[in-house]
């Protein structure tokens, strides 16, 4: 399956197929002629897929090389560019020669930033390896770095050249990471997609939603790839794709990163978020009882403990979201269509509630 | 006076006009409201402009920050890029703030590199300081850091909203630093401006060039504006920019930096490479002679000792213009035209005998 994005300045296309890893070198050859890679990965994805890639894309005629990070959020750090920079130069990448990001949202988010500032931006090429990247980070070209003040603080806006997914890495996922991206699946449909939440509805369980789960990466993508189409710097109606993401990112970051993940947190925000909303009557009576069940359907959480709401305010208001005196909260007018609700900082204490 | 610059993406105008900088805060109004402004500056022009700008700029509405790096080329590194990041974060700064860049080519590669890439990008102004900063670095939306590994190694594509020239400021600045200036002004009449370089041929000496220098600039300017309005990402053309630069960073660089400046190298580097190009026929006879003429009038060096031919060559093909095993060299016509010619990279070695 395919899905064309189409950007002011950049098109590309998503390639979505099981097996497509094996065939990672004639993709490639499909978007750029022979000349240097450097693969960007990290050390879980490199002792599990590393070498057939670097095989399969020699075989294609590029010349490759490896650059590995450890596992996990505290490698989306500057050490980590700065290194990524200085072997990019000492394997004598050039202009015309490209990167390709292969591993999570770590991996994508670092090699996209790497490759936007090397030299001023070379090419690169997205393969994300786990549900929640396939999902989300892959596409819309936000790329990143954390600070020691902030995650994801720094960065740039920036389209790889083309985007391979296959979904048959997902068998080496951990169940909790797997679910991390049915998490933002859900978020999908629930924003903008009713045909996609009736299909999410008539799944029977994790199971049956894997063996399906192409179809509902390429929907999720299409969610996205509309709303960055329209708003691809992210200075308005984008906004939307934040749906439970202002109180998750609290929840991950009151917690300490890595006990909660991500989509954890954004499960739980969607239904504090739509909870209260419902209670302030902006939206329809049931929304919160149909996402918990849809969320409890694919193991994942709906509440959190303890919940601090001082300490959540705190985190939540240091989110660069946060505009002066008021924040841009994401409401479901319905399931399948979010709006932006602004709101007075002082207010989100109603929604922190429990 | 005033230059337009109209790029695909981003339409901003040079504001040239003696005792410009007295009314900053005027003219930042009339392209930002009212919001917070982080001026980055360097230590020195802060002690002498500083409190005029911040002051300039309160009183027109703006809730004003100075973040100021220590002088000099060690700045320009991701160590200043993340104390900077740090500063915007705590002075509250979000995307629809700005930064306003005081100082010479360091700040302005600095400031630009941050401003583009703090929280994927706001938006910021360019008041450069030096003659070189003026009628280089503040026009094409190169911004810049450099690794332990190489100068100008990581960077971005990004145009400020509005760039102010004040030549009053260069009362205060070393004349050699002024010099660094005349040279790329000398090279922007040689590679694409004949009606610049007679202007130039007309002028008796250094003093009597200082008197006319808004023109100047503006010429300057305008030729680097066309360059760039036609190939702003730097894949074609805008390589004619720089003329004399291959040789010139290589000086520099076995020099030690800030031993030779970045125009002196350029002065040095133009002459070095015309010369040859003369002997091999690739430029008119008598093109080297005028330009040494032009460069001795303003004080610039035409020749450096000691010339070590191999240690230049090495630093050459370590500069990232250097593709594969060719390398593109910019070479005149005649004055006031130049154009690209590739030569094997080996050929490069003809190019540095004296």
């Amino acid at each position: 399956m395919k899905l064309d994005v189409a950007l002011p300045q950049h098109q590309y296309t998503l390639f979505i197929e099981r097996g497509a890893l094996k065939q990672v070198g004639e993709w490639a050859k499909t978007l750029w002629k022979p000349q240097k890679i450097a693969i960007i990965t990290d050390d879980t994805v490199k002792s599990l897929y590393g070498e057939q890639v670097v095989e399969n894309l020699s075989k294609a005629g590029f010349d490759v090389s490896v650059f590995s990070i450890t596992p996990g959020e505290a490698s989306k750090s500057f050490d980590s560019a700065i290194e990524a920079y200085t072997f990019l130069a000492e394997q004598g990448l050039t202009r015309s020669d490209g990167v390709l990001a292969l591993g999570g949202g770590v991996v994508g988010d670092l090699a996209g930033f790497v490759a936007s500032t090397y030299l001023r931006g070379i090419h690169f090429l997205q393969v994300p390896t786990t549900l929640l990247a396939q999902v989300d980070s892959s596409i819309g070209g936000k790329t990143a770095v954390n600070t020691p003040v902030a995650k994801n603080m720094v960065g740039t806006f920036a389209q790889p050249d083309g985007v391979l997914i296959d979904a048959d890495v997902l068998q080496t996922l951990e169940p909790r990471r797997v679910r991390e991206g049915i998490a933002e699946i859900v978020k999908s449909a629930a924003i903008a997609d009713i045909d996609l939440w009736k299909k999410l509805t008539s799944l029977e369980n994790e199971e049956e939603l894997l063996e399906q789960v192409d179809e509902l990466i390429l929907a999720s993508c299409n969610v996205k790839r509309k709303v960055v189409e329209e708003d691809e710097l992210d200075n308005g109606n984008r906004l939307i794709l934040n749906f439970g993401h202002t109180i998750g990112h609290a929840i991950e970051a009151t917690a300490g990163y890595g006990v909660v993940t991500h989509g954890e947190g954004v499960a739980i925000g969607m239904v504090q978020m739509n909870r209260i909303a419902e209670e302030k009557g902006l939206t329809p009576k049931g929304t919160t009882e149909e996402l918990k069940e849809m969320l409890v359907k694919f193991h994942l959480p709906i509440s959190h403990t303890p919940w601090n709401e001082e300490e959540l305010y705190e985190a939540l208001t240091h989110d660069k979201k946060a505009r002066g005196n008021q924040i841009k909260t994401i409401i479901l007018e319905e399931i399948g269509k979010a709006r932006i609700h602004t709101i007075d900082t002082e207010e989100m204490h109603d929604y922190l509630q429990v």
